[in-house]
């Protein structure tokens, strides 16, 4: 018996989880997601357990050098905690899995760990495990997510018709990143974006409650994540270059293709946010909500400047990409 | 507000968890059990969900040569299935993240996730989720094993008077490192005792059902693992070296020091397991069922040779050690 495999965006990096996963059993009933959105969902109670896993390695998805061991460990719980919020999760707990370089000694360890336990706890979860070794000549932490939710927002329950919607500003911690690989020493709040990305759990909640009919968080950037969201939800995605809410000092360019913000891109049926819910949302949660573009049928996304489609690259990211 | 840190047995790789985690918030009432047991605890339904962590490093847990890729997939899965089983748990899925290096191509983690994915339908669960990159030059490996009971059998339950036990034979795994590290060829069932730990599933239940008190899994080795039990339940353990169920052909002194078995050790109070009872063991799963010690007040753990208390060095292993 073999099951669909997870609709995921286009990139080789996806192929490999695709192949595999064609093959694989369908999980059982207690399952009530696998891969492919942005958490697995376990029926618990009347409702759900939401459960991610990402990797942070030294020298793809950081390097250490551009922050300090507390952000390298605060870093890694956000982004991964980022993921539940993508749901409209609540974080519960975290698990960390580390490695320190062999001739770091512990407390390289120690720092990091530290950092991983405060932003845990910051997202309103407690630790409960991990692992820790240090065998190779690089910093890799995984942090396992764990939440629960009710009524999760999927990846692929976007229709038609949909409004398109982003929280907060984009292209702040590719802007960093491009400054730190360029030899460079980013803004000050260019790099605190990169290293303190800002989970929005209470702010997918809200949408959640408002109507919102899916979502994705942004780490791999505007433009491929869109693409996981018009995969899943068997759609095409059209966004303005003109509405892409950039950051101050950011081209759209950046904050259209560039990683690492975790803002959310959400749809939402047409008319359901209002002028009012972006004035609510903006007044509750001191960031923007912003209407990019739109679902619309077929598949794949497509960008539009001053009306007419443009070629956007998507680079995305150089790791192979987040399965879930 | 702190906590208690999690009683960990005697390691400096310990120390690092227990300096940190002595300044976290106490989880809320949904978490059953943090840190400091094979896994965590989340109340669901009737009973818990068990979730643990376990990460594999290329050059620290294994070396490549010494297998295959898909060898490589399959033990990282089977090792993190294998804390379920020390607690008695049903497994249900795995969460996998991997990272290759850059030079290796798509293949070589094409190969691993498809033994990850062998290893997990093999042991009844089913993979929802994972993470890939291609950043640091070694090949990690991080597993999130989840699974379900209604009774777990913990660390911190075994009492003064229980008996030891252990299932299966001792030592083979290390026996296989040991003549790699030497440049040597090890025996085939030495081999495949490390590539192919079996996790203990199906055992452990069977142990719990006929009134167990207490369990761990070997994987830092007997003298150390024992360790954590005596540190988790504030006792004392006692082992016989005579009755050390050691592999053909293997010295007991590795099979009391090497880790790598992936057995059960197990605590339950004297005359509960009879001469029956290690029969219809050994008759229903093909492995031995040995006594060989008993739990007393006190504290540490303490090997007895010919009636004599002798020094037992445990090295266990290179690593940092296992939170949970």
């Amino acid at each position: 018996m073999s099951r669909t495999p997870p609709p995921l965006g286009p990139g080789g990096e996806f192929d490999i989880i695709r192949r595999v996963l064609k093959d694989a059993t369908p999980p059982g009933p207690e399952i009530a997601l696998g891969s492919g959105d942005d958490c697995a969902l376990i029926r618990h109670g009347d409702g759900f357990l939401a459960l991610s896993v990402d990797l942070s390695v030294e020298g793809g998805h950081f390097v250490s050098d551009w922050g300090t061991p507390e952000l390298i460990g605060e870093r890694a719980v956000r982004i991964a905690i980022s993921d539940l919020a993508a749901m409209s999760a609540e974080p519960l707990a975290t698990l960390v899995s580390l490695n320190t370089p062999r001739t770091a000694g512990s407390g390289l360890a120690e720092r990091i760990f530290r950092g991983c336990l405060a932003a845990t706890e910051a997202c309103g979860a407690a630790h409960i495990g991990g692992d820790l070794s240090h065998a190779a000549d690089a910093i890799v932490i995984d942090v396992t997510a764990l939440g629960k939710v009710v009524e999760p927002l999927l990846r692929s329950t976007a229709r038609p018709g949909d409004a398109l919607w982003v929280t907060g500003r984009l292209g702040a911690a590719a802007a960093a990143v491009r400054a730190w690989k360029a030899g460079g020493k980013p803004k000050d709040r260019w790099r605190r974006r990169f290293w303190e990305p800002p989970p929005r759990i209470e702010e997918a909640r809200w949408l959640a409650r408002a109507g919102a009919s899916a979502a994705i968080d942004l780490s791999d950037g505007l433009l491929a994540d869109s693409g996981h969201i018009a995969a899943a939800s068997g759609i095409g995605l059209e966004i303005d270059w003109e509405a892409v809410p950039a950051a101050p000092e950011i081209e759209t360019e950046i904050a259209l293709a560039g990683g690492e913000d975790y803002e959310l891109l959400v749809a939402a049926p047409r008319d359901i946010f209002t002028d009012d819910t972006t004035a609510e949302f903006e007044l509750t949660f001191g960031v923007p909500l912003t209407r990019v573009g739109r679902a619309v049928s077929g598949s794949g996304v497509r960008v539009f400047r001053a009306g007419q489609e443009i070629e956007a690259a998507s680079p995305g990211f150089d790791h192979f990409g987040d399965e879930g």
